[in-house]
């Protein structure tokens, strides 16, 4: 059976919480999709929203590669990260229509689906036993069959004979994300100050009557020691990715993200309207992000094995970021003290988990805590 | 045994001629390391000299590998330009001396010879073929074991246990070198003009008495059709090339120039203060000068099959240059009329022909034809 990827349930869209004029001042530190996602609901709740953060938009937010994948993102052992992604994924169309109408600009929002291949007999079993996890959990997956698969993507290798179809799972544009969170956030009336906080004795955040975190790998310095806990557990994991273009001549890119396992090595391809990006290498090298040579040589290896008309594409960009990761993988979403909120700590899921972060942070804020984020309980590690 | 390559045997450092001031106005239109070299020769020699260049030292110059190869540049059938470089080779290390004097500042010539070395067995057999020409015409190539290969370049990958050392061969830093002669051609008075010249009717190249082509691909543009050959037959060759930065931690990089087939792709690499430059692709495929992503995998994977280590370095740069490729390979060099000397079509050997090219085109200037490029004739596709 061939069949295109249905879009997932969507709730009908909720209005933001409006809390009129007069929430008081409120201090984002970090200019990501969280903080902007959070600035800007903030603003239309009613608070007073000053954004902090040297390179706003230019933190891990801007070399992410989009995926809204709570699925192929799903590995047994990481149920809570994937209660918590799929209830985010839940929350995107709302957010993305809310936020597409307040921008006055598109969000980037992809309607397809993933697809999902492993080069050899261990990688498609590595692979089957990730269905199996997803499914026992009442998931979506389908096993595609070799004409299945080349009708969804005609330009995968022919020695691909079997795939996966994931047709829940998303994927965004990053940058146009970025640049429709900003705009909703400059309508909403939000300030932007581009400098680095380092503490939060900062003059420009000392004023502020609430705090929210979203820095990313840079949290844990602004949260200092913490009564509870030590310091915030978040450490950097270096990320490379490339962006490939489409060239004249060249063959189309693939319409689905296409994930791939080549002799054990993950790699993803998440289209984009001019071409793709391809990611991701994980090495934890602490707050290092050059590119290296080996990590964009098995990129470029395993992507054009995968499709193998890449090769004909421009090699546009290559790049890496931090991704703040946590022992367990899950964020720290929820309040800290009396004056101070964290939505940090995100991982690989900053993007798929901003609705539902800036949500839970709204909720916080007005003093009723969202049970949807539990898992994610700043005191857990304590 | 094992070696340390001994230096070209080089002739004393001639002055460059010196016609004292009053020679005349010469317009060159082209600022690359031809049209520099030019420049600054013809500025001592008392020439009252202009540049034109959009900009100046940023076309395939500055995309360069900088070998000074004729030998491992050398095959089979391509007689003269072997001579024509290795003619320009015994010229360099003068050309440097006097060069690093006259701009302050180093030009970028190393002392190291070239190592090369073939992937499997048909690659050493094409590499012999070559070695037999190059010693028939009696160049010092000299076939080295496992452990003389290994003392030279401790780098290389384990599986190669042969190669063959090539002393003579240089190599020089593109990007220093052009720093150098554009400071060398300021010293002595050359004026720059940062504007493309479309034709020779140029309100600014109009009033020079001489004017010298070395525009690269744009040189048949400029020359208009030739009354006795048509358009001047130079067509772009596509040549990308990487650059790697070494990293803390990472092994050393190569000393030595060290070039390579790997299933019968041809891969170098030169060795700059900071990593390396690794090229490079041939593709006749116009003026197109986008990076493309099977050029930068193939580059990558041969380059870090041949020295493993450099999967450590950084990813610094990847860029594609036009190389101005004549139907044999040979350049033009020579009084193309009353008024225009051409110094142009250098293809792959413009740096390593850049001394021979501004002797030859001074001594155009003064009506002395040189003939050591003979075989360079403008006229000889007629």
């Amino acid at each position: 059976m061939s069949h295109h990827p249905s879009g997932p349930t969507s709730p009908p869209p909720t209005d933001p919480p409006t809390g009129g004029p007069g929430n008081g001042q409120l201090a984002v530190v970090g200019g990501g999709v969280i903080g902007w996602s959070v600035a800007w609901r903030a603003a239309v709740a009613g608070w007073s929203v000053t954004v902090f953060d040297p390179r706003p938009g230019r933190g891990s937010s801007w070399v992410a590669g989009g995926m809204l994948a709570p699925l192929t993102e799903g590995h047994p052992g990481e149920d809570a990260l994937l209660e918590l992604g799929s209830e985010s994924l839940r929350r995107w169309p709302a957010f993305a229509e809310q936020l597409t109408a307040a921008a006055g600009r598109p969000c980037g929002l992809s309607a397809e689906g993933t697809i999902v291949v492993g080069w050899n007999a261990g990688d498609r079993a590595e692979l089957a036993r990730t269905v199996a996890y997803l499914a026992g959990r009442g998931r979506l997956v389908t096993q595609l069959d070799d004409d299945e698969l080349r009708v969804l993507e005609p330009g995968l290798a022919p020695a691909l004979r079997s795939g996966v179809s994931v047709p829940q799972d998303r994927s965004v544009d990053n940058r146009a994300l970025l640049a429709a969170l900003r705009a909703a956030a400059d309508r909403a009336g939000v300030r932007t100050v581009e400098r680095a906080v380092s503490d939060l004795d900062d003059d420009g955040v000392r004023g502020a009557d609430q705090v929210v975190i979203a820095a990313g790998t840079g949290s844990p310095t602004l949260t200092g020691p913490l009564r509870s806990t030590g310091a915030l557990p978040i450490r950097p994991v270096k990320g490379e990715i490339l962006r490939l273009r489409a060239r004249p001549g060249a063959v189309p890119g693939p319409r689905h993200t296409v994930r791939a396992l080549v002799h054990g090595r993950s790699v993803y391809l998440v289209p984009r309207s001019d071409g793709l990006v391809v990611g991701a290498t994980q090495h934890e090298v602490g707050a290092d992000t050059t590119v290296t040579v080996g990590g964009v040589r098995d990129l470029l290896a395993d992507a054009t094995a995968v499709l193998p008309g890449l090769a004909e594409f421009e090699f546009a960009e290559h790049a890496a970021g931090l991704r703040p990761m946590s022992p367990d993988g899950v964020p720290f979403i929820g309040r800290l003290d009396d004056r101070v909120v964290l939505a940090t700590g995100h991982g690989r899921n900053g993007i798929l988990l901003a609705p539902l972060t800036a949500d839970a942070v709204l909720a916080d804020l007005h003093r009723s805590p969202l049970a949807e984020v539990a898992a994610a309980a700043p005191g857990r590690f304590a």
